[in-house]
């Protein structure tokens, strides 16, 4: 990337006109009165800088930055045009859905609603995105069995450890992890399991509260076919969403999961 | 109880209505247009399964609920049901504003004050929380004395650490905790230690960031006549309103003050 | 000071007059018809007890508060009252601006949007706030030199070693901080390093999840011209503003802080 100043503000706005499907983007005129120099620096090291980077699909990186500003709950005009970015950049309507029903799990149902909310009103304003929901069929079979093949899709031996740690204080609450949390959401059909741990490594980041969730679902995304450059991308891009202190103490807990991995590989060969 | 799917419906649906105070509660609706599976969820799992679990009375939960809803400050439109929530299942206005004083010590002054305008809408809608407000009669008395013994009722020894541990470094932050937290909100009349600590434990546990007070308050809540299981009950209530994640680490903590006080007591006997 | 309840209320409420620029703060009506005894301890402890302690000038007090509140993100009616309350004690619309920008390194850009639009309501009822904004020149030279400069000066070796540790896992980010953190944000003229570093003091501390950040600056405060004093009058204020907790851990962290650097000037010595 060649990173003059010209080049990295032309290159953003190339970006932002993407993802806002629009030659004009409100961003820029929005802060024209009070503080246009942010708006700039919105264009250049937002979209720039961070979004413009290689490793991590545009569509992923909305979804990312949707699942987060949902779980934060106090950014809704924010999440209003990334909701529209994500439309933009490929994402139907269900799928969006979809994404904001699984913030439920780490972030709580009220974050979910209110995010709802919001999506409610990008869609209405869309033709394209004017569908009727299906419901999904309540699927067949054992919630707890599906919760425990999808936990260890993605968790592996660390979503056990966390059961196993729960049987002496509080094993209703390991059931639910397994028959709401993995057999009822992970295991619906309108998202699959790598765009679900982008979200939740990107949630988790966004929180700043959950460390060693953060831990488990950055080896869920590797362990769904994600790449130790895609976990990097999406926590860089929370520096945008939430600060480069979230950003910073992500990093450093992806610094431990990429060397355990590394450790376990050489125990075996 | 018994788990089949039907059943969790249905049970949560009559606890739905219990709680909202109506037969046609709103959220069936007004999820039917975009996601109507997470209306279900919320029936099946947040209400089916959590709030109807024995080992913690539905007021207590109630109380727990809006007083984590307040602290989070991002999910007025939640709050506002839960508030009516509360006053459905017995709780007075006068201790819902109780509850909401009390939440300043935990997640400041704004948090406090903008769960008040959330309350003042619910009570407007309702003859039956219309009543006037009395103003507590200033208490007599010395404010650090009186917070001194009502620090020690909640906290024993921890609280004196705190202190202790201040003394070098901020010792008028030791002092406001004493005479502001202790001596004028936890000494008020209008709420009982338990239902003070009830409510304490789901701030912390919600707001993810405060580890060592949630100790000191798990500790308080047992202290003050609270049992390990409602430790364990309100916690895992708050994984509906702020996430699997939080109720995880709080879960951990939880085990943490258990097992020191069964290493205390073991050590008196 | 001497800490009568009347004199503690009489001392507030002529601070509060002063801070919102009437005789007749509105905070004591708007809770006289629910809870007239939080309108009570908002202006014996707030103002009387808080915001009139020695030790941190009243502007800076209401840059930490205009800060924190901003980075929160949830509590926008209190934002515009304290935004309200910096033009009262002195700060110009350009310099409020500026603090809002300095937010989205903390916060993100959501958070410093969402602030920059009530700081927009504020000025726009105010004729003495009313000046367009000038958009400041880009400066000459090297982002990279002139960041590395402005990140020696706040943080010395701690911001280096940061940097260090990012070299294996996520070089871009580090590339960041220097370039768009301390190149674009800090070394902006708007704002001198220590009211920057006082309102990075006050969000980290009310944000309760970046403690490693925080401690980073407190250093950073310390060495831009703070005092010590300063240091735990910005933490114990935001008591009142996002909570004890998060107050109590903050100074957990500044004891750390300060015994490091008696450890390394010992050592010196």
């Amino acid at each position: 990337m060649i990173n003059s100043a010209n080049d990295r503000f032309e290159r953003g706005l190339a970006l932002l006109r993407t993802i806002s499907g629009t030659q004009h983007p409100a961003v820029l005129d929005s802060l024209a009165d009070i503080a246009p120099d942010l708006a700039r620096y919105t264009v250049e090291f937002g979209y720039g800088d961070i979004l413009s980077r290689p490793g991590l699909s545009l569509p992923l990186r909305q979804l990312a930055t949707v699942a987060a500003l949902a779980a934060l709950g106090n950014a809704a005009p924010q999440l209003r045009f990334h909701i529209d970015g994500a439309l933009n950049v490929g994402w139907t309507r269900e799928e969006i859905v979809e994404t904001l029903i699984h913030v439920c799990v780490y972030a709580g149902f009220p974050a979910s609603l209110n995010a709802l909310t919001v999506a409610r009103q990008a869609f209405e304003a869309r033709p394209d995105a004017a569908a009727a929901p299906a419901t999904t069929p309540r699927p067949d079979g054992d919630r707890y069995a599906r919760g425990e093949a999808t936990l260890a899709a993605v968790d592996g031996h660390a979503g056990e450890q966390v059961l196993a740690s729960l049987r002496d204080i509080a094993p209703d609450l390991g059931r639910y992890i397994i028959e709401f949390s993995f057999g009822d959401i992970y295991s619906r059909p309108g998202l699959d399991l790598k765009s679900r741990e982008i979200a939740t490594v990107a949630m988790c980041t966004a929180l700043g509260t959950v460390t060693p969730q953060l831990k488990v679902h950055i080896h869920g995304l590797l362990n769904v076919g994600g790449t130790e450059t895609e976990v990097v991308e999406v926590i860089t891009q929370m520096a945008g969403y939430a600060g480069f202190p979230a950003a910073l103490n992500a990093i450093a807990a992806a610094r431990e999961v990429f060397a355990d991995r590394r450790a376990d590989q050489e125990d075996v060969s």
